[in-house]
C-alpha cells in the first residue's frame, strides 16, 4: 500500500510513519521537510502535491495549526489560525485528493480531544477538532469507490510535556496507543469514526 | 431583560421571538431587515452593530449560511460559504460580543444535527455544526464576569418542508420544542451545553 503521511516528521506523525514504513510504501510530507512539500493552508499547494505525489491508497494528516491564547483577547484573525490550516486545511485534502486517491483508500484525519474536553487557552482549538469530527461523519456517507475516512481525536501525548501546565488533570496519553489508532483507520476497514485516545 | 436576536424574521427566529417578547425587550437583527442590521460575515459589520445595539443581556443567533451540495464536487470556495456564515458569523458575534453584553449575560448559537447523524449532500453543515459545539465548550470555560454561551442543535423542524426530501427518515422536530431550547438557554443557567433537539 502507498501511504502519504502529511506532517511526517511531528511528534505523532514520526512515529506513525515508523509503524507504517515496514509493510508500506510511505511518502513523507511536510511543509518544509519529507520527500515532498506542502502547504496545507493553500488550496493550490494541495493541487500541486498531489500532482506530484501520484496514485496512492491512503492519507495519513497529521499536521494543522490553531490559535492557543486567551478568549478574552481572541480576534478574528487569531481564530482563521485554526480554520486555515486545522480546519480547512484537512477539509482541502480530502476534497481535492478525492478526485486522487485509489478505490478502497481512506483519509485519516486529527481532531483531539478539546472538542468536548476544553483547556483554558483552547477554544480555537476546540471548536476545530469538533470541526473535523462533523467533516468526517459527513464525507464519509459521500465518499465513492469504497473511500473511507476517520479521525483520530487524542488527548495530550506524553512526548509533548510543553502542553501538561496548559492540561491540568489530563493523564498523558501514550504514544503507542495513538498511534495504533492511526493504524487501526488505515489498515482497517471503519469509515465515518472517530477513534478517541483518551 | 434586553434581548438581540440574529435573525429574528428566519423560520424559527420569528418563534423565538414572539415567546421572549411578551416579557423582555426584543433588539430583532437581520440581514436586511428588523431593528438593526448586521451582516455577520463581517467582523466589521458586528463591530458597528454592537456600538449601535448598546448593552444588552443576552443575544440569540439564528442566522448563518452553509453549503448545500454534493461532495465530489464540493470546493473550497464552496466550504468557505458556511466557514465565513455559520461559523466565523456566529464566533465573531461572541469574540467581538464579550466586550459588549453586561454580567451574567448569555450568547446562545444555533448549531444542528448534522453534526452527528449526517444527510447526503450536508457535510459543509456536519462540519460547521461540529465546530459550534467545540466553541460552546472551549468558550464557555473562559467568558468572564458571569457570562454563559450554549448552543441549540436542531433536526430538521416541521415548519421546513422543503427539506424533508433530504432528510430521509429523520422525524421533524416541533417548533415549540425548538422554541423551548432557545428559552432554557437564554432564560435558564446552564453554559457549555448543547441542547439537543431531535
Amino acid at each position: 500500500m502507498k501511504i502519504i503521511i502529511v506532517g511526517a516528521t511531528g511528534t505523532i506523525g514520526k512515529h506513525v510513519s515508523a509503524a507504517l514504513q515496514k509493510d508500506h510504501e510511505i511518502l513523507k510530507a511536510g511543509s518544509k521537510s519529507g520527500d515532498l512539500q506542502v502547504d496545507i493552508s493553500s488550496p493550490e499547494s494541495i493541487e500541486n502535491f498531489y500532482k506530484h505525489a501520484r496514485e496512492f491508497d491512503a492519507l495519513v494528516c497529521v499536521s494543522g495549526d490553531g490559535h492557543f491564547g486567551p478568549l478574552s483577547g481572541m480576534t478574528d484573525a487569531d481564530f482563521k489560525v485554526g480554520v486555515n490550516s486545522k480546519l480547512m486545511g484537512q477539509v482541502n485534502l480530502v476534497l481535492i485528493g478525492q478526485h486522487y486517491i485509489n478505490s478502497k483508500g481512506s483519509f485519516t484525519l486529527t481532531s483531539g480531544s478539546l472538542a468536548e474536553d476544553p483547556v483554558l487557552l483552547g477554544a480555537n482549538l476546540s471548536t476545530m477538532n469538533g470541526a473535523i469530527n462533523g467533516f468526517v461523519h459527513g464525507a464519509a456517507i459521500e465518499l465513492e469507490n469504497g473511500v473511507r475516512i476517520n479521525a483520530v481525536a487524542p488527548g495530550v501525548v506524553e512526548e509533548s510535556p510543553v502542553y501538561f501546565p496548559f492540561f491540568p488533570g489530563h493523564i498523558p496519553v501514550s504514544m503507542n496507543r495513538v498511534t495504533q489508532a492511526y493504524i487501526k483507520s488505515v489498515l482497517g476497514a471503519q469509515t465515518g469514526q472517530v477513534f478517541k485516545v483518551i
